[in-house]
């Protein structure tokens, strides 16, 4: 028998690769801006994330916020120089962050079916709706999920709605994601438990957290692989 | 007794005025445009209809994906001679959408108490989520739904799936809202009842349907203060 009730799982970067591909719309983005201003000047890429930040509070998280902040970026940077056709690429830039191949990471699969085993999953994740519901069922793993819940915040709040509805206590769930401040940082402030496992990028609105990494119900581990003994380490603590 | 165990309302046009704005946003577009072609010639309302039916499958409901859709039909109306600064407007056109005041339907507010009195309630909304919840948030109206389901689509699959959760069964099931597709044709398909209250616009894309109006399970009614005796007469039948 498990401690745990429930086992969440975070979807981008945990289950299958994400941020690579917003990496690439953003370096497409400064080689579009760049024709037209001198980037080492002007450093789009702060300027894109300030008008991220800003517009996340309107937009949400998601591909399609990203493409109207990088039109609005380029606006503003190219003093509404901007051409129409450029225009056009920063639209089909969004298009290919929402169309992105779902590519699992290596032994993912085999994790979640080793979880499955202790207790129930549950999918959480926060983003666009439409594309998080798309990237689910590209991706195969729909049905090891009982329960897929999509967000617009994963925040304290947030987790306690899902576990409050799924009757499970915080006590007894853990949660294994990528993101200190979406995955870990809420889910052991409600007193549950969590795995947290990096990605190799990490966009920078998720770094912001006060993780302390010697908490007791934290496990960190490296690759997916490493899931169940992280469970059971936390299982037996 | 009531013979429902659940009663679903929808959002937009059903709680508040919604369809009025993205209206007024389509008509700025139109304006903007119209200073590059000429508009009874290229009919840019049918043509943006046409972006965002195909758009849709990609970008999902909300004013994110239409303002998306708006910059790529005017940079096509426009054979890219479209000004930074007029997209830039249209970026603003969404952001509008976004932001608009929450204005409630008159009587809609005591028509939620009184159906409350006959069975829980739930709010069963599609499109964007953050703007969504943004939106339940402003209105109020938060508190008299026990149950808040924001999905990607209202179709038959979504409303079994959250009546499954729900433990409630489709026959038991009423639902409340101006959109025949959306509201009326999947639930009447599942069994449950229907109460069609008509908004005075209407999306173009909402306009598919094939609901029967003569259906046993179905009302038409006027106004939010009809909603009270439109359910007493499904729960007699």
């Amino acid at each position: 028998m498990s401690t745990f009730d429930l086992i969440g799982f975070d979807a981008d970067d945990t289950l299958w690769h994400s941020e690579v591909y917003f990496r690439r719309a953003h370096a497409e983005f400064e080689r579009i801006v760049g024709h037209y201003v001198d980037l080492s000047d002007m450093r789009a890429h702060e300027h894109l994330l300030e008008v991220e930040r800003r517009n996340i509070k309107l937009f949400g998280y998601g591909a399609k916020g990203m493409c109207l902040s990088m039109i609005e970026t380029a606006i503003a940077l190219t003093d509404e120089r901007i051409s129409g056709a450029d225009v056009h690429r920063l639209v089909q830039l969004g298009k290919d962050v929402l169309t992105h191949p779902i590519e699992l990471l290596p032994g993912i699969a085999e994790a979640l079916d080793a979880a499955a085993t202790l207790a129930p999953l549950l999918l959480i994740t926060k983003g666009d709706l439409f594309h998080q519901e798309s990237k689910i069922a590209v991706s195969g793993l729909q049905s090891v999920f009982p329960r897929i819940e999509i967000v617009s915040e994963k925040d304290q709040a947030a987790y306690a709605r899902v576990l409050r509805e799924c009757h499970v206590r915080p006590e007894r769930f853990v949660m294994v994601g990528n993101s200190l401040r979406s995955d870990i940082e809420p889910v052991l402030a409600l007193g549950g438990a969590g795995v947290h496992m990096p990605y190799h990028v990490t966009w920078a609105l998720e770094n912001e957290h006060a993780v302390d990494h010697a908490h007791a119900r934290l496990r960190v581990i490296a690759a997916p692989s490493e899931v169940p003994a992280a469970l059971r380490s936390l299982d037996a603590a």
